[in-house]
């Protein structure tokens, strides 16, 4: 039987070229535009693949009654460089995620429980909207602005997917108001008024 | 107010220039390798970005007493372009999702009911599975063997994104024991020996 | 001399293998994921590369006191597919670009002529702006809000390109104030009172 | 003659710029999702670029009479970033490359000596096979199962090009039975018979 | 027995899901910035993926006592989208592939018979020759100047594989002197003289 | 008021996973194939976002009477990973940018100051060359030899950008006379004859 001899040579060739299968993140490394380095293949294990932190609700029990918990690369290092990360959204009764927009990936939401107005708007102005049930999902064109509100009397409970391990995260107010970007170039180039924009760095903890 | 000249002049360009936004695919147009052509924006509603299909579970009265339900570009038309698309996984008590790999993306499951025994191989042949709960997610780097098996006493559901709109799905059975593949070329590949194939065969609807 | 008969044979074939060299935009064939069909090769001149559309001053007399001129993929079929183009950018003094976000491209803004203030704000909340002088460049990476303000005292001229022939435009103040997208859903998911969104959405045209 | 001076500082600029011209494979340094690090320019020389061990043939003197000799960039560090690779077959009278997949290319191969059997199957599950003769070439679409049978009555030799630097490989008798993948999951996943499964481990090197 | 149940309804599903598998060449389709429109997937046939036009040597019998056979997606529909193509090369004693360029992809070549010499120039004005031996391969960063001598007493022959399907040709002599680019535009942009412009114009059927 | 709570939380998940948003380059660390390593994002501010070393001309004081200043990732680090770069194009009279290639990407030019006739070559040596005024806009496609002239009577200045952040620069002459590449192989393949050769090899510091 001289079968082992050959799958030995091959498994030596095999395990060099294989390293590119996957690239779990080495958060200490250093980090390229294609994302994080590699670990090492010999130190993966299976645990480097599944994350559990997407199992227990966020809390939501703040002004927008709405949490959002993401597993993108920095969070679950076996999705770099595999074009693909996960967050889990959680919307109490009320609960609004507020609009935002992810610069580098379109995403995909399926509700688990619940049910969730959810809507974008289009580079050429169109508004895309509508109340999502249970089981139904949408998709979210990449760097658009969009949002998702609890449209139902309970809690509601969605997925969302993303076509990168590193989406990105912009939310509007927090981008606008949460940060020390000096009112009056906020004022410029929003056309809001000086008291509005003053309130909402208030709320947010923006300066400037 | 002089504003809206301004706007309808951006107006003006932006919807041309946004045609990009999103590509939602005319099944029944030219298919290129990026994807399906795109409906005229014009006639894109917000109909075109949601799908219910995966609202229903699939039907498992079946021998691997599970289903796989697709919401790709082909069933899906909002996903074509956006490197994104899903499916749902429905597996009865015992109930397994057979070797499979998907040749054109990465995997990401989250298991929303029961638990599962997820599991794939890497090139450098290495086995990486666990059982994971509900809430837990698994990532499955693209073209590689994995498998999915219900792992608890009851109904199991998973949803599964793709890092592309048009993952492809070759389950392993099926390609060798459900075409017309010479049952003397499956013996000489894959070390099977003749009674296996046929019986495979039997089961499984090949022919040659 | 047989050379010629050599050319020849090479030209019949590289003629066919040169098709990808470039793809000028057939704006009337169907489009896809990747952007526009191909005009026929042998209709294209030099002028599907040459662009004089933005060799003249946008019109500035509206309330920004700003224009975008685009060359964008549907103004430039030349650049289909090579993942590039261009727009130009006249600010009278006090002229504002507002905030706005181009969803599929980086940017870098080159100024011709004035100064102006240009910044964006990233994903991890961090304000980056500057005051450029001529001469200056200045990158703003993809899909994040950034604007543009002409901070001299005379008209200011900016170049800016985009790495992607179809960047996509969305401008904030359109996209929440400019078109259909109910009051109640802006007021929820952006924390403005409803005078400020019914009194913006008066000035941006905007219904609902 | 002031020429040089004129390509001294563009020899200056260019040499800064010309870095990604190539990325010759550090294997000892960090590795990331778009392959290894880069040697320092300084520090290549042609036999970088340049493999001589696809010169002999690989040893068949085993069970399947073929061997795969990979010049993947583990092995060639030259097509690091380069998008694609090669790999020789030696067949011998009889000899078989068994089924397998590579998850990160498409594969073109070229047959040198001999005639050779080859197939894949697709997603849709469709099997396209034919007999190739010496000079004949066939490409296997990324992914896919596919394998190479000699089909002549001498040695066959083909060269195999890939579109990646890393395509991987999964043979799949090996990823089954040639690991320590539990028998009742492959039982489980697979539809084969515990005796089958325990036969095929045992020629493979596979436990549990 | 359910299975075959089960099986049907996944075959539904996958066969539309499978179309990006391959997307072999419709030439007679409209054509876009990723390659050639699909054929419809059920008339493809395994004689779309098998390509023998490289079987037979290419005609030696002119000045540069070489040829190149391509078997670019023009020529060889199947590898459309693939990422891949290949050429045949030869070369007669004393044969040469003059200086030449693919401005869309990567090279590598491998040497069948008889021995070549070649080499490529960097943007960094480096140059990297060799002699190569049957069995040895070479690779060619994308876009960068490049050649191949017949270095023996006998004919030679190579296979080179491409990164893209259609990688382009631009042969340097052919480029300047082989159509009506004006003499004194080439002379400006050369450094050559008229005398030898007009002279390479003659041979190389050039006009202007 | 709760929100800053939200606030805080969703900045620390954002700002790990914003990473990706921008890679400015860090020249010292290690080079991969999509680009430099990142500057840890702590140490970035605005000035790695702002270029200046365009801002005055470039020395024409040379024989072609012209100067390319680049801004690519190795002067301007902020580009890095974002799919764009520029460079400044100085013409005095009678000043010429000789026939050159960036192999790794498409090129936009816009004339700011005078006028230029530029042009290209395609694959299927088709030659598109125009004189462009003050504002017009030409993309030259990828890897393409294509040239710039000065087409009247008083400086000119142009500004290019880049799809690529390193896109390289291959310039004719100096490719072929300006290193140690034998004047032999330059002759082969070439066609030019020896005279000229080693005349130009004198003016641009050839050797060999």
């Amino acid at each position: 039987m001289i079968l082992p001899i050959f799958i030995a040579s091959l498994l030596f060739s095999s395990s060099y070229a294989a390293v590119q299968d996957f690239c779990v993140a080495d958060l200490n490394g250093p980090e390229g535009p294609a994302g994080y380095s590699c670990k090492k293949p010999a130190k993966v294990t299976v645990d480097d693949f599944v994350f559990s932190g997407l199992g227990a609700a966020g809390n939501t029990s703040n002004i927008i009654k709405a949490a959002v918990t993401p597993a993108f690369a920095a969070q679950f290092p076996g999705v770099n460089g595999l074009g693909i990360s996960m967050a889990r959204l959680d919307l109490a009764t009320g609960g609004v995620i507020p609009m935002h927009t992810h610069p580098g990936a379109s995403e995909v939401l399926v509700v688990v429980q619940g049910s969730i107005c959810a809507g974008f708007i289009s580079s050429a102005n169109s508004v895309y909207f509508k109340s999502l049930k249970m089981g139904d999902i949408m998709v979210f064109p990449q760097g658009l602005l969009h949002f998702q509100i609890n449209a139902g009397r309970s809690s509601a409970l969605a997925y969302v997917s993303f076509s990168s391990p590193s989406p990105g995260l912009q939310i509007l107010d927090y981008a606008l108001f949460g940060n020390n970007l000096p009112s009056e170039l906020i004022e410029q180039t929003t056309f809001l008024d000086d008291a509005t924009v003053k309130k909402l760095k208030g709320v947010l903890g923006g300066s400037g």
